[in-house]
């Protein structure tokens, strides 16, 4: 897995269009990774620099600054074929009863790892109850879902295929399906030593995948491991702000939340357009009730529109409520705007990969029924 | 834009999960393509071989056997960095009202160019009247669509945005979404030299990137350019047959089809379950009535269920009814099973390419509504 540097939106960046830097990455079946294919361009002089690591992802730099965000590590796969074999299924729109919607569906790699919608599609064009959160940097958070129902990655990928109102298929039919498709068969083979296919096996391998997904490297981060020209003068203002007004309180950490369960409503009520009780519709206790957990910031000029009934278009509109009813305070214009120009630099370096090729079915594999 | 061999279901293929080879390609902003970063690796010996070439797409070997079919060549880009932003194009929910579909849903690169289902789902899961075809080597065709209403892939492209059961959008409003994202409005610049957006650029850019999706280097293309070892003997007496019994009556050129309309149910009616017309709806002459584009039957292996109507879920139901609606035969099952080994050779080397990442939308950009 390597990384792509994101065209930035950032009001203080140099980066525009001819910036943008292609990495590439292959995987092959049996299970060897080429880590970084990175090839650099420089338009007048075409100056060519080429790099082939066949090792471990390298560590970023540890952070120099003492901060209450830390930059994002870059993960260690130890398992590339599962890795691989978790990209396919990814974007196996057969784990669907419908053969239309995949984890991709949602979780589009193409827009900050979200679908960009207040609330997501579903089998039969179901409106889902809650917005769905970027599969970037998920592995960070300490539970996954809005409500933290699943404890980790490979218990939340089954939810959505057995639920009606998302891919409305069961573990079983699914599992039929990728036992019937010899490609699959041969590849779980290799990946886990036995062709079984089981639901264990399919969440194991798409967590795998999913475990990569994180963004290295963002501005912020290389200002926090000691670059000083990384940030502008308006997006450092825009950090400080974030830090001497409350934001920090919550979002903190190497993910910028995803860490505690909080209240949505602190100083004010938040009038929820979605019927979702939060944490409380897992402990069953009322003190529990409207809580979520803190959404990472990291990418979030990327995955609009914002909180759990994705109410917020844009990243000002969010700002603005946050501040009025977690902190009790009025930002101004300016500093709202401050603190957006700070939030843009938390954009890292996206996941860049091959679009897999998926097995063809055999003529066993039950087809697809997305009328019935 | 390279290629990749794809994991074939051939009876007599020696191709396994091992030898799947990635083939990588980058495309960088100002317009540079790299054209092949092919890696190749042993397993065992950890051999490396390397190859980067920059310069434009090398020549497949010329047809030497005198046939009715002729090898692919691959195409020769001359603006990539139009065809990278048609990728972007392609793969770009925001040109569909719901932001939800994008033409990658319905000819999806990673099954074929196809979505493997009878017929299509369109916006709030409306069930689309014709089975999607492939856009692998679509821009081979003497036309597009089954009844052959757009003359190019150009012409083409504007169809699905607008039409009501499909992306369901408006070429104005789509154009009104791209041309309020800055990333877009720089990537039009560059590419045409004016950052005004408008529906032609659009549909040339997405034209340019399909024009590259052909899948040369099949077995059978091998076969034909001399190498007597790619088909095995039961793919030789399947192509022999396909022959002798009229099959290439039709299914001809390089394509293996695409090149004539032909009416469904020759000797015999069809009865079809689409509504569809055919040719007819086009030139209002009755005796154009149920003819249809004949389809290509590259990579026909992976673009099930077949017909205008997806009614056949398999390759030997297809032959069958063929044989006897169109030729007046009925093949025997052993004849049926040639014939389909002879089919599986025309699985070409597949397009591959790096997902790509589409710029953020503006606060001013207009929000799906997919509910509505």
């Amino acid at each position: 897995m390597t990384y792509v540097k994101r065209l930035a939106g950032r009001e203080e960046s140099n980066a525009h269009i001819a910036s943008f830097r292609p990495s590439l990455s292959g995987v092959v079946a049996d299970g060897f990774l080429f880590k970084e294919c990175i090839m650099k361009v420089k338009a007048k002089g075409l100056a060519l620099a080429m790099t082939l690591s066949m090792a471990g992802t390298s560590a970023w730099a540890a952070a120099t600054r003492d901060e209450p965000i830390q930059p994002i590590t870059a993960p260690r796969t130890t398992h590339p074929a599962k890795v691989e074999l978790g990209k396919k299924l990814f974007f196996e729109t057969r784990l669907s009863k419908s053969g239309f919607i995949s984890c991709n569906s949602c979780h589009n790699l193409s827009m900050g790892g979200s679908d960009n919608l207040k609330t997501s599609i579903g089998d039969h064009w179901q409106q889902g109850p809650i917005n769905a959160p970027t599969v970037l940097n998920s592995s960070l958070a300490l539970a996954q879902f809005w409500d933290g129902r699943a404890p980790d990655l490979k218990a939340q990928a089954g939810g959505p295929i057995a639920n009606p109102g998302e891919m409305a298929f069961t573990h079983a039919l699914a599992i039929d399906v990728l036992q019937s498709i010899p490609g699959y068969v041969a590849e779980f083979k290799s990946v886990f030593g036995s062709g079984r296919v089981d639901i264990d096996k399919v969440t194991s391998a798409i967590a795998a995948f999913e475990e990569t997904l994180v963004t290295p490297d963002s501005p912020f981060d290389k200002w926090l491991t000691g670059d000083d020209k990384a940030l502008g003068a308006r997006e450092l203002a825009g950090y400080k702000l974030f830090k001497d007004s409350g934001c920090v309180a919550c979002h903190n950490g190497p993910a910028v939340g995803g860490n505690s369960f909080q209240k949505m409503g602190v100083v004010a009520p938040y009038q929820a357009t979605s019927p979702a009780g939060g944490r409380a519709d897992v402990t069953g206790k009322d003190e529990d009730r409207f809580k979520f957990k803190v959404p990472t910031l990291r990418n979030v000029e990327l995955t609009y529109p914002y909180f759990h009934d994705g109410e917020a278009a844009t990243l000002e509109q969010a700002v603005d409520v946050m501040g009025r009813l977690q902190l009790g305070r009025k930002y101004s214009e300016d500093e709202i705007g401050k603190i957006v120009a700070f939030l843009k630099t938390l954009t890292g370096d996206q996941p860049l990969f091959t679009l897999p090729l998926l097995p063809p079915s055999s003529n066993s594999t039950p087809r697809p029924t997305p009328f019935d």
